[in-house]
């Protein structure tokens, strides 16, 4: 590996992260995940209920992509039950839960998870604090909860915010302030991109940091909660919540996903993400690229929540980042 | 550490094992642990019934004994839940059956755990078959499985076995034949101690080394299995299954135990190990020791098998068993 050139933040939650960590690790950076903390669906919800824990899936996927250790390790931290008492549990959350409740901290466990998987850089959660996601509609009402929220109508949501208000951890605005590059990654907008935002003193590091702001648009909208949406939506919805002009460079899809796979989505009522009229911000930069991935990815056996299957291309992303200046 | 001078072998389940390993590992000695798999209880028999896995519970215990990684990591692989999905299993028990099933064999999973848990020697299951322990009574009935023949009256026992034959890991094999000391270690006699013997090739494999053997006796008997058994009894018992004039050194305790903890086995019907008339097998030499804990046992919470609470002084054992000659 060749001597560290440039310090890389990326923020986000889990699958997006994961794909682009995975890119990012073979590159000569210091690398550091923020990740969000609002999670409360699937295995990471029960083991947050039953064990008072805070939420492991989000911090586990961002472990397993930039982990070095062996591929039987890997696999092993991403395994997920499908029969008996374990069903829809998965190991790495497992792992991670049951060593904050020996370790008594979850930042001890993610850092003694990070040593048995090897881990290139350092996964940090935005906040330390056991907080739910809420949504507040234009209507006053309230949708409580993360996995309730990935579920609503959110075409009328007033604004997100995090209960109880959550200090951002130290260690990511410290990351934050040295970072060379900022990057939101993509991911599921409202549950896994904004929650990071809404910590208190998050926005604040990012207006002091000297690094440049990246945003790596989304390939699909997702119903109800970002429809029709185009890349220019997507900036202004996350500017509600980071401030203007911050996001210096936005990186986005050109390459159309094949017309199966779409009309896939299509039935869901999910399409794929136009630019919109980007003449209306010129004071960012536009990277049109074409960064789909063309593996084949299949649901998980066990796994309880739906997977998308039109991704991006870590490889592709990281290299655009990476000669990014 | 001082240059490796000898190589020791022991054989046995799960907590014996543990108590002996955690005292041998200090010592610059080659040690390998032979492991019962006849184990159906709790948390193992539950992970071997629902994911079809071989029991991890003995092979677990061993290699938290003879772990070098930190105490953090250590506690995660004994931890128990007490509530909720997981209440009842064991997070190391978790940790092997998964990575059975991920790498595909148990063999895989106990050299990729090592290699987690940075443990000195290595454990060996006694066979890589999938069996149960069978107990026949005079009477022509069956008791089967492990748990159930550790709950139930053994006075009328005739013979155990394992079903289907078990053939012996050749990896123990090619470790009985190149030890110095091989230690039968103490523990449940008939559900921990002798499944090991039953490993079609095991005792031949004993017969033909030129290393000693070494017995470790109880410390307490088990009502309706060793009921009023002396050292001469345990002795005579695994003579049964391993041949006569095999065993060379038996080590036995003779402190007595605190009165108070005494009278809580009586009223179960449990008690100390008398030495019994040794004078009847002058072919083996006695060694008689003050060889107890005194530390403080718990139960664990959430642990669903009673744990014994007079225990050898592992550092004690350790150090009559390195020393002898």
């Amino acid at each position: 590996m060749n001597k560290i050139n440039q310090k890389i933040i990326t923020i986000g939650g889990g699958t997006g992260s994961f794909t682009l960590l995975s890119g990012l690790k073979s590159y000569p950076i210091e690398l550091s995940a923020i990740v969000s903390m609002a999670d409360d669906g699937g295995s990471t919800g029960v083991l947050c209920d039953e064990l008072g824990v805070l939420p492991p899936g989000d911090v586990r996927q961002c472990l397993v992509a930039l982990s070095e250790s062996s591929q039987m390790l890997r696999e092993l931290f991403n395994y997920r039950y499908y029969n008996g008492s374990l069903a829809g549990h998965n190991f790495g959350n497992i792992f991670l839960s049951t060593l904050e409740k020996t370790s008594g901290s979850f930042d001890k466990a993610i850092k003694e998870a990070s040593k048995v998987l090897r881990i290139r850089g350092r996964v940090v959660p935005v906040t330390l604090m056991n907080i739910k996601l809420v949504a507040v509609l234009n209507s006053g009402k309230k949708i409580i909860g993360q996995h309730n929220i990935d579920e609503a109508d959110l075409t009328n949501l007033k604004r997100l915010k995090l209960k109880p208000k959550a200090i951002v951890n130290p260690e990511a605005v410290a990351a934050i302030k040295k970072a060379d590059k900022i990057i939101i990654n993509p991911g599921n907008l409202f549950c896994s991109i904004i929650p990071n935002l809404l910590a208190d003193g998050f926005s604040q590091a990012i207006k002091q940091t000297k690094g440049k702001v990246i945003y790596i648009c989304n390939l699909m909208t997702k119903l109800g909660q970002t429809t029709n949406f185009s890349v220019i939506d997507y900036i202004k919805t996350i500017e509600n919540y980071l401030g203007k002009d911050i996001i210096k460079i936005v990186i986005y899809n050109k390459e159309h996903p094949d017309e199966k796979l779409i009309k896939r989505y299509n039935r869901k009522g999910e399409h794929f993400v136009k630019s919109g009229d980007l003449s209306r911000r010129p004071k960012i930069k536009f990277i049109a690229k074409n960064i789909l991935s063309h593996k084949i990815y299949q649901q998980t056996k066990g796994d309880r929540i739906e997977r998308t299957l039109i991704r991006h291309d870590s490889d592709k992303i990281a290299k655009i980042i990476y000669n990014l200046s």
